[in-house]
C-alpha cells in the first residue's frame, strides 16, 4: 500500500503544538526522534542556528500529507526554523494504516 | 546501487530479538535510532499509546527486506505495536553491502 | 521541489569533519540524529561493531549530494565505517532551500 512519508524537522519547543496539529489533521500515528542541525530559520532569526530539535515522522495519505504543510506552512513558517520533506513509501502493515 | 530502505517502528522492548531476527534473515547492517510516538497496537492493547520506540532502519536486497517482513508479521503484528515502510534508495558505497 | 535526501551513518568521532565538509561542499543545513548499529567497516578494523553512531540527513541539490559523496569515499571509506544511501524527495518549504 503506496502512503506519504512526511518528515518534519523543526525546533523541539513545538512539539506539543505540532502533535495536536498532527492530529486534527486526520493522521493516526507519528514518531519522533531527537535531532540536532542547522539551518536557515525564519525571518525573526535569520542566519544559523544549532539548537535541539526534533524529527517527526507521518505516514499518512497524501491529501493528509498536504493538508498538514498547508496548516504549517500558515502557522509556522514565518517565525520558525522548520524544514518538510515528503516520498512515497510502499506501508507493509496496511492493516494499520 | 539500488536496494531497498526497510524501517521499523516498534517497541523498544524488542530490540534484541529483533537484531537477532533481522541478521538471521541475511541482513548485513542495522541502525536503531530511539523515538517517541503513537499509533495503534495490536490486538490486546487498542487504542493509543505514548512510549519508548525504537526506528531501525536496514538497508538491503528487496528479497531480504521481504523476508523480514513476513517475519515479523508472523510473529509480532498481533501482539506488538509495529509499523513497517520501505522504499528504494541509491547505495552510494557498494562495496559495503 | 526535488531535491536529494543524502543520508550518512557513520562513527559519532566524526560530527565535527563531517559537519565542516558537508558546509564547505554547499550544504545549506543538515540534521543529526544519535544512533547504534552495527555493518562491516574499514580495511583497518573488519568485521561488525556496535557503538555510538551518529546519522546525518542533508537535503541538498544532487550534484551537491555527489561532490559530498565522493568526497567521503575518498577521506574517510578506507578508515571508518560509513554507509551512505540517497533518495529524491518533494521538498515543501522551497524558499528555504
Amino acid at each position: 500500500m503506496q502512503r506519504t512519508l512526511l518528515t518534519i524537522i523543526t525546533e523541539a519547543s513545538l512539539e506539543r503544538r505540532l502533535i495536536a496539529d498532527i492530529k486534527t489533521h486526520g493522521a493516526h500515528g507519528y514518531t519522533i526522534t531527537e535531532a540536532q542541525g542547522e539551518g536557515s530559520r525564519g525571518v525573526r532569526q535569520p542566519g544559523f542556528e544549532k539548537a535541539g530539535n526534533i524529527r517527526i515522522e507521518i505516514v499518512c495519505e497524501a491529501s493528509v500529507a498536504t493538508q498538514i504543510a498547508l496548516w504549517l506552512k500558515e502557522h509556522y513558517y514565518r517565525d520558525y526554523a522548520m524544514i518538510l520533506f515528503s516520498h512515497e513509501v510502499e506501508v507493509l502493515r496496511p492493516d494499520k494504516f
